[in-house]
């Protein structure tokens, strides 16, 4: 029989840069019990995102950084929304540009993530913000 | 017991920018009367997006479209694939970097969004269109 | 009553581009039986993403390729992570800015894609690989 398990979860940033918090999603997973279903999580902001990348190298996510401060970098002349500060419209864009949720399967009571795979909060403002994370799990 | 709703929704656009349908899913939630739940939203086309943003300053989203102007400008000497207009390419470019599925936990009768965010249909296409977005709810 | 149905499929890629898979899906969802419900596809890897795309003209495909090699050439000298090859760091910026799940509605015992939307492997990597991809369909 088929329920559901809604909670959810803060992650703390300290600026701009990529969290790690798959064993926090995982912790509720096993809290909720499901061997097979459906994750979701939403993150319940407009200037970071969700993103699931590989968890090996750390060079990767600073790469990542690299290309999103060439294509958006702060204080950018384009931009006409600044009274937040020069890094809060490309803090908009980078949001726009990867996603604010995600829906992972369960099997085996785990998320089926690859080997590689982690998931990720991105902070795209400079200072530290709380970060609020919707998460809803559906299965049996 | 969980059960689910299926309905469909039109947002007509009149050109390029970001039209908000929020309010529109909601009302359509508290028809389906779930307190509990997942909403999945789907758009049916390949040079729209769904987009979670910021609904208050309107100067973010004029800013969000100087950005993808300057990204994949109109009649951009890249693309060979002309013959539908200088604007379909773009808007493809657009929607690859976006997306045309949302997945949204239901909380409390509503939708989990955060205080700011909002729900957006982005029509890239320059001229009208009639967009169509699936639309299901699972819940209880 | 509503059940749920998990799989996986496995898309054999031959270098770098676009594989489209729709019927193979389709073809899971049919041995699911569901006639409405929610089908969710993540991608179990960091280079390479899944998108809806149109599924008409090729060049549109062609067009998203040259694209992206503008926007994160292979090689591009922004990158320090280029152990794993020249095109590895773009393959994991073009994931970046797509995505590696899709939620789809099932409507009429069909996924409720548009008329040109068909469901792409992309494959950013200039190297074949078999990338894998978790199924869960829920719905009755």
């Amino acid at each position: 029989m088929l329920s559901q398990f809604s909670s959810e979860l803060i992650v703390a940033t300290r600026g701009r840069g990529l969290y790690e918090f798959t064993s926090e999603v995982e912790a509720l997973l096993r809290k909720a019990g499901f061997q097979t279903g459906l994750a979701t999580l939403h993150l319940q902001h407009t200037s970071a995102s969700l993103l699931i990348q590989e968890n090996a190298d750390p060079e990767v996510r600073r790469d990542l950084e690299r290309f999103f401060a060439r294509l958006a970098p702060d204080g950018d002349l384009l931009f006409h929304h600044t009274c937040e500060g020069d890094d809060d419209m490309p803090a908009h864009v980078r949001t726009t540009l990867t996603a604010v949720n995600l829906s992972i399967p369960i099997v085996g009571g785990r998320l089926a993530l690859g080997t590689w795979q982690g998931i990720y909060l991105w902070e795209h403002r400079l200072a530290s913000h709380r970060r609020r994370v919707a998460v809803h799990f559906l299965g049996e």
